[in-house]
């Protein structure tokens, strides 16, 4: 059997080349080792989201001192078919648009030949799509039971009293809040001076101190030194002396592409040194007529990211010259309840790059939308050139619907909206979108809601 | 005492002109015959976003058939709260601003004078930001107790359990969601052919299954024959023979402007047919120095057309030439659990203007982040110009969030992100916003998720 492209892997990058290469008539098939869609689909995205949504409104009832009675495995339930859904929805599509799905591990012979079992395909062209793996510690090796990565909490069967979360990540704050949410003792370490690291600090301190202020306990510059069995429980030790037990280790210490054992030394690709897939313009590989999109080709880890690669891709293998997505444009995101959403330089970014710049941070507690949302720890912040007011380096949005507000301010990156316009631009009422209004009226110093010190 | 400028009214059209005078250094002064704030900040946006937020949680809870225990008084205390905040902290920023609050009904003697009491002020230019009061039907006088506005919802002391709402507007939509999610037991009647006659009847009908499906009642064609009070109930029957009880009617009719009793007779202001005040270029009248902003000036009746107004009058006011605001591009939004909002023109408009268009309707359930947050009705449209399809005529989105995602639908609406990109923008995952790159996608004929028929 021959196609005009094999994808390996069916995650958000693979399918979405795949797709996309389908929609251009050319003949594709997809492999994949384990579920259908990837990371995303079984035990990223999706089941986080769900999870997410339920526990924000358990939070929201505190507010009020009212009281939720739910159970867990109701919960469970309903996030576990969700992504069942979601699972056969796209496998449905996949079969729709004339995507093979093909089934079991791939290895690449050549770039022109892949093996799956005893089975063997030739194609034109191979698009790498295998993502990446929760990375485990030495000391913190995944049991699926005790010792856990974000692909086992679907599989808990009962609601944990107690989880100590390991690595103050995204998927580790994010898990932080959801659990707080549920009503879960949470603990966090971080082996770095701050949750977040790779954010500015003030956007980490606003969610530290939302944690803090909901019960999590966050050590920073810690570690684990020593966990062991304890019956059900397992005990803890910290580098800074303190040990306690909880029910669970949730480890969130970043991830790991999955490049081995699929046959890449056949073919001349190469990685960089984090072992990712180096890619180029149009996400060609160093290799002939192999490309790779998505996770695998490193971060930042993102859905979103991984879509347009694969977009991007196909155009790439039907011969259409394209580049590589602007990294600077692509918004990222935490849903952490008060939740954060970037897009282009943060300060220390701009600090290492040398751009001069000046910072405008607002605090926007005083808007209705997030005052009634949450958490006075918001603010958005930006950016701007230094010698040119109309170049926008960056923008930070803390604040409840960030991840959906960031959206506005990507026509204030690409320039195509400057701040005069946004500073009377109709952005509906009562709404956290009013926020670009709001700081376009700050940088210019004219603030309505806003009193500011000459 | 002579001003640069006095506001008649202290809502949003009134304070965002009162502070954005003051910040170009003006005298100003405020005359508020209420609560400063006006109907939005006391018993509009404010408190019916507060109570949106909470029931919003309530009706989470359902999905996996949680309960949750709550009081009715702890509700409205929490609400009353923070409608009481808001006001303080608006008097207070007021103060700083500079801007003089005087309490009291305006009497305007001429362009120059206006009597407070036994006080007066002399002023260089008069802003009139009087707003709207609720219209009341002949046969269903507001009485604040049994037959209600919507500025007699905090003043309920227990919870109803049925409530008539007359008027299928936005407000009548806004309160059936919130009251239905609360476990009020909800009719609506509607005089007019559907609900939300505003709108495109696709969007009003996907609004019309939501409602139906969590259990309101709604007729349409339908009006209310006779009302009358027994005991603590009243008796209502409609214009189709049905009769029942119901504890409360709130009447959402729709608004009357306040322009009586303020004196404008002595000025030479001119109202239009509907008895709103008539503005031309910067917010000016009909008379000399006198401007007008905010809902007295017609529909549509939002705060957020209110605070731009509000900013171009004072430029207006200080010598700067503005135009108005483009109709066109204010985003409207209904806060109904499955959101509406929408920009641009609708198709009824288009139609009645000769304008050609192609109409690109994408349903988004399949969209996880709708899926996850709700309902199946969930769609998204978009109207292209028939010969140029780089000028896009009007969108409507249905779905949750959608008040903020429709933010990010103003740079297509003016032009500046082409479809072609959008397509290729990585809004990010997962999110509503994610729509945009979806309806760009469907528009161009290369859509990921959806199987376009041929």
């Amino acid at each position: 059997m021959n196609y005009d492209a094999v994808v390996i892997g069916s995650g958000v990058g693979g399918y979405s080349t795949a797709i996309s290469l389908s929609n251009r008539e050319r003949s594709v098939a997809i492999i994949e080792e384990h579920l259908v869609g990837g990371e995303c689909v079984n035990y990223g995205c999706v089941p986080t989201k769900a999870f997410y949504h339920f526990s924000e409104a358990l939070r929201i009832l505190k507010k009020i001192n009212s009281e939720a009675y739910w159970n867990w495995k109701d919960l469970v339930k309903w996030v576990n078919e969700l992504v069942s859904d979601t699972r056969s929805n796209l496998i449905h599509l996949l079969e729709k648009k004339g995507v093979e799905i093909i089934h079991g591990r791939a290895l690449l012979k050549d770039h022109k030949h892949i093996r799956i079992g005893d089975f063997e395909v030739s194609t034109n062209a191979v698009v790498l799509a295998t993502g990446t793996d929760p990375k485990s510690l030495k000391n913190l090796v995944f049991d699926n039971k005790q010792v856990l990565s974000n692909r086992d909490v679907l599989k808990l069967e009962e609601k944990p009293s107690s989880i100590l979360i390991v690595g103050g990540g995204v998927i580790g704050i994010e898990f932080a809040n959801i659990f707080s949410n549920l009503g879960i003792n949470i603990k966090i370490v971080e082996a770095l001076d701050h949750i977040l690291p790779f954010i500015d600090q003030d956007v980490a301190l606003s969610i530290k101190k939302y944690m803090v202020e909901k019960g999590v306990e966050i050590y920073e510059k810690t570690y684990v030194e020593n966990v062991s069995k304890i019956g059900d429980e397992l005990s803890v030790k910290l580098s800074n002396g303190e040990s306690f037990k909880v029910d669970h280790v949730f480890v969130a210490v970043g991830r790991e592409p999955k490049t081995r054992g699929i046959g890449l030394e056949n073919t001349g690709v190469e990685l960089d040194n984090a072992g990712f897939i180096k890619v180029g313009d149009g996400y060609e590989t160093s290799a002939k007529d192999i490309y790779a999109v998505g996770d695998v080709t490193g971060p930042p880890l993102l859905a979103h990211k991984a879509i347009i690669e694969g977009i991007l891709a196909s155009k790439s293998i039907v011969g259409i010259k394209v580049g590589k997505l602007d990294s600077h444009l692509i918004p990222q995101t935490i849903f952490s309840g008060l939740e954060v959403a970037f897009i282009g330089y943060t300060e220390k970014e701009l600090i290492e790059k040398k751009i001069g710049f000046k910072k405008y941070k607002l605090p926007i507690y005083y808007l209705s939308a997030v005052r009634i949302k949450d958490s006075k720890y918001s603010f958005v912040k930006i950016l701007v050139n230094e010698h040119d007011p109309n170049v926008i380096h960056g923008v930070q949005i803390v604040s409840p619907n960030a991840s959906e507000v960031i959206s506005s301010f990507i026509p204030i990156l690409m320039g195509r909206i400057a701040l005069s316009e946004a500073a009377t631009t109709p952005y509906p009422h009562l709404t956290v979108s009013e926020t670009v209004r709001e700081i376009a009226e700050f940088v210019l110093g004219e603030s309505i809601h806003v009193v500011i010190k000459k």
